[in-house]
């Protein structure tokens, strides 16, 4: 029995927000002082450093669940199944349902449950649970469901990452130029077909790292103090990142059996452009090698960072031929990978 | 090799909230409109239909987490356990951290990453996620434990239900009275020794059931509209827990292949004395038999309806003897039932 993602789907919003579109925000730094830049530089420096250009925010009426089970109709028609015949429904996000101009999470229900009822699904037996899990909780989803069909418990499940960090972002903070919303779902299932997830590797280093992304006050300290947003130390993120992220996809590469010149693409968690090439680097080098050209596709450029739909996303994205010089052909060995709140890690690699 | 709970542990927080101290409380209609009984006759019917007499609030510098964290290091404590040994924290709960006297939840790190951080636990391989899945999700993160041992990638877990009810509550409904704070947690091993996990059930009822557990507005109109908390459609839930848990419990005693008679306990979910009272009996009808004696140990009296918490402390309540004329022995085989937010029902049936 192997062990397949046999669907995806994604769903990207329309409304574009651009670099642009940040030049009249009143930036602070932490401590509430002003900063010594124009916006113009702030901007400039900003894009240097993500390559973000523009990113997507949800439309006023949709919520995180909303645009998970957009993704999730998409995925469920392109693996062509039935979706009565789901044994999961498993949903990771790190915020529920942030109503437009509202400061509350909403998680009641589970947005699992949303979803399935969103996509008007009848049969009781398909379990409906979310993970929060950060950024990784995409990956850890497909972690979950490929446990599931192992034990014996499950046959095909929906993995779907969906996030609107638009809806949580501290609008005087440089940070919240990062982020962005969006979806990304998956069929997973098992086939006869060879291939599938070959290996995967998760850890959580939450001793001094626990509290690197967290919800905090905004840097406008004129601003209600009770009300708080997602918060980085980016600078702590970024080393953490390189110190940790090549070590866990190499684990989880050697554990598969397959060499890294097997590796043909390598999808992994958009924060930030700089990051991702510097992990990269960093990972070839653990195998004394240099990094092949385009073995990792990027869209942090036009959608930003929406958590935990930048791989899904990103991967149906390819998959769809929508991402210039990308392609898959069938026996590519690909390593997914994310870093995120927790601090978690996670890698998997997968054989299309 | 079997799947056991070896270790349990709780929190039970200290301050008491008796119902006469809702005697000043502005009870409302959800229109608004005002309830044509004293507060007296309100709190006397709410008693004799949920059997809560008191129940326990997280103290005010306390939050969901911190909760957790102490049911855990009891757990951990009595299952004799290295921590550092655990695969898996698995934490599950409803509305994540709410400051007393704010109204976010603050779920950024996820709840398990401040658990696994406040234990003080460095082994990075113990991988920390929550889990939302209503009142059930403390039973759904021991199915995912066993699914985890069985697939081969864990051998401990930590499963850890915590919630502070007390900090989402609207003062104006009279359902307010019923909720509760508290933590229950348990460690799983898979062991050589005969029993443990037996059999498990699960379904997730979304299709009209999704929003009979919901985020909404005061019943004061007054207050803001943008101000959300946790509301019930109390008497659907009432009929839909009497129409499908009976029959979720009966599919996952047949899977086990034990009889009826062989039951000695069934630890289920405390939302309502006299709904857990109905299931019960209707549970037996099933199977045209008469309720035992002491079968259902309650706790809802003095601690109300902590949700996750509600089951795994009241097995480590028994377990401890500490509920009167009631306790387990060696082989005694026991139900563990919930139903939920989602909906969401779930059985397991356990040889201790």
């Amino acid at each position: 029995m192997n062990i397949h993602i046999t669907g995806t789907g994604s769903y990207i919003p329309d409304t574009i927000e651009k670099n642009e579109n940040f030049n009249q925000h009143i930036f602070l730094n932490s401590d509430g002082s002003s900063i010594d830049s124009s916006n113009k530089v702030i901007v400039e420096k900003f894009q240097d450093i993500t390559g973000i250009v523009e990113r997507r925010y949800a439309e006023p009426h949709l919520v995180t669940s909303d645009l998970g089970a957009f993704a999730a109709e998409r995925a469920i028609a392109n693996a062509n199944i039935d979706p009565e015949e789901l044994d999961y429904i498993i949903v990771a996000h790190n915020f529920g349902d942030v109503k437009h101009n509202t400061i509350q999470s909403d998680i009641l229900p589970c947005l699992a449950a949303r979803i399935k009822h969103n996509l008007r699904i009848k049969n009781p037996k398909c379990v409906a649970y979310d993970i929060l899990f950060g950024c990784p909780g995409w990956i850890e989803g497909v972690i979950q469901a490929n446990a599931f069909i192992k034990s014996g418990i499950a046959k095909k499940c929906l993995v779907i990452g969906a996030e609107t960090l638009s809806r949580v972002v501290d609008k005087h903070d440089r940070d919240s130029m990062i982020f962005s919303d969006g979806a990304g779902a998956t069929v997973i299932e098992a086939t006869d077909n060879e291939g599938g997830i070959l290996a995967h590797e998760t850890v959580s280093h939450t001793l001094d790292e626990a509290y690197y992304l967290y919800f905090g006050n905004s840097n406008n300290q004129n601003l209600c103090r009770d009300t708080r947003y997602i918060k980085m130390h980016g600078r702590k993120i970024y080393e953490f990142a390189l110190s940790h992220v090549p070590q866990a996809m190499k684990s989880c590469l050697d554990k598969s059996g397959y060499s890294i010149n097997d590796v043909k693409k390598i999808f992994i968690h958009q924060a930030n452009e700089k990051m991702d090439e510097a992990i990269l680097k960093r990972f070839y080098r653990l195998y004394r090698t240099s990094i092949p050209d385009n073995i990792m596709p990027m869209s942090i450029q036009k959608f930003g960072n929406s958590s935990v739909a930048t791989v899904p996303t990103l991967y149906d994205l390819v998959l769809h031929n929508k991402i210039e010089n990308q392609s898959l052909s069938k026996g590519d060995v690909i390593i997914f990978a994310s870093v995120g709140a927790g601090m978690h890690i996670n890698a998997m690699v997968y054989k299309y």
